[in-house]
């Protein structure tokens, strides 16, 4: 591959994830243009092969793709703006940190300049990028998804969650929801077992191989929870129940606050009240939605 | 190794677990005695080449370790109380899922015997028995684990966490706590996401992946944790607030129960309003302890 025949890409904003991601694009063989306020990361990533833009227009004039990962959507907006004439009939790939809203408002400022706007959530690491590890949420036009998404599967698995601009966002706080659960999950269990002299780093192994198994049992608790079929359960509602209450009553006698445990005990005990105790654990998703 | 030599275990109670931990014996050699309260369970392990015990007493009298994997600690006790003569410098491992303070009790049982108590706490399902997936918690006397650890290593991966009789499940309901934790936020991320349209069974291999990365997290975390130091982080108290605070407000707006993730806010609130914004996540770790 000459070096005229390579796909264009540019990346503006050049902290730890754009250039983690300028990387995988110049080891993928791209003609990567980048661009950043402050030169000097742009000069690192020059001497490793990419090509550096004098201002933004000439950034997002050197290709149809603009990557974008800076953290605030304001930030991204702000970065464009001086360039937003020359946006028209490009795509820019939004990579901030921020809410659906945001992501909505983004994706209007592009349209008034007749530019597509993909918003992509990342999930992942500056070491993760490009690696198996990461994945990135996707939303708006399908089309121009469909158009880049060779490039965008450089910087890691993506996933394309619906035209609407907020969906990336949404996909993303649930995602990450589930891992703050977990994350703040440890921590209290951590700050318990202390009381009793096992440090943090002791507890580690065995609590990521816990989450691994539940990881793995993901599906199924989905399947349950997808289909509404509670029944046949290994682990019941009532099998569980006396655990989260020996936890919550645990924690209290060693001054650990349990207030992270007291709403699936509240579930569990609503499930059992209402007979079903011996129905699976995932049961407990029919109470979630609250109206 | 001819029968003579095989090493001898006894398994008594053949429920779904017991039946995966019979097997599991026979699999490794083990001169496997096995007993159970109904007579057909036993029936289908002995066509498998176990040995069948015609009472409890010949069950207890067959070898000098006795595995006992039934998940009620009042049902251990009943089943051994009419062998309880001969427990005589035999060791019981009790797998009951019980709380400590009924570990403890067994364990003053056993010894009023003199007999060896080990408390197990099982961190698997039948399908994970004798596989790298599973590991159990043991409590209880250095000097008989040290002695039958071996044959503990055919049912799991073996962690010995204490002397006391209770630190086992201790142990096992922290682990439990953070998977608890994972899958209560996993079921909150999905009833959140179905108000969008993704149903579970989708949403389920980003959470798993996502909670899979997190689990690699944990040795990280734990260190700061443990340490103390939560300096120089990538992942701040102020950069995960706005995520808490977009998935509270969303899942309010969608009619989703935000409780699971407050005790996070407000964790985060607080490290921010004291100043720690720019500390690591981990530093919520610091105000679990609440006295």
């Amino acid at each position: 591959m000459t070096e005229r025949d390579a796909p264009r890409v540019t990346v503006l904003g050049l902290g730890r994830m754009g250039t983690a991601i300028a990387r995988a694009f110049l080891a993928a063989g791209y003609r990567t243009t980048v661009w950043n306020r402050t030169g000097a990361k742009a000069d690192v990533l020059t001497a490793e092969g990419a090509v550096p833009a004098d201002d933004v227009t000439a950034a997002v004039e050197a290709g149809p793709l603009l990557i974008v990962p800076l953290l605030d959507p304001g930030a991204i907006r702000q970065a464009l703006e001086p360039a937003a004439p020359s946006l028209a009939g490009r795509t820019v790939v939004g990579l901030a940190n921020g809410t659906p809203q945001q992501a909505g408002d983004l994706a209007a400022w592009a349209a008034g300049y007749d530019a597509d706007y993909l918003d992509g959530a990342m999930m992942a690491l500056p070491h993760t990028v490009a690696t198996p590890e990461a994945f990135f949420f996707y939303s708006g036009p399908e089309r121009a998804y469909a158009e880049h998404r060779t490039a965008l599967e450089v910087m890691a698995i993506a996933h394309h969650v619906g035209a609407d601009p907020a969906a990336a966002e949404i996909h993303s706080l649930a995602v990450l929801g589930t891992g703050y659960a977990a994350l703040t999950g440890f921590l209290h269990a951590a700050a318990l077992l202390e009381t009793f002299g096992t440090d943090p780093e002791t507890l580690a192994p065995a609590a990521a191989a816990w989450l691994r198994g539940m990881a793995a049992f993901l599906p199924e608790l989905a399947g349950q929870a997808g289909s509404g079929r509670y029944g046949d359960a290994a682990s019941t509602i009532d099998l569980n129940r006396p655990a989260v209450d020996a936890l919550i009553a645990l924690s209290g006698e060693r001054g650990v606050d349990p207030a992270l445990h007291r709403p699936l005990k509240e579930l569990l005990d609503r499930r059992s009240a209402d007979g079903h105790g011996d129905d699976s654990f995932a049961a407990v998703y029919e109470l979630l939605r609250v109206r």
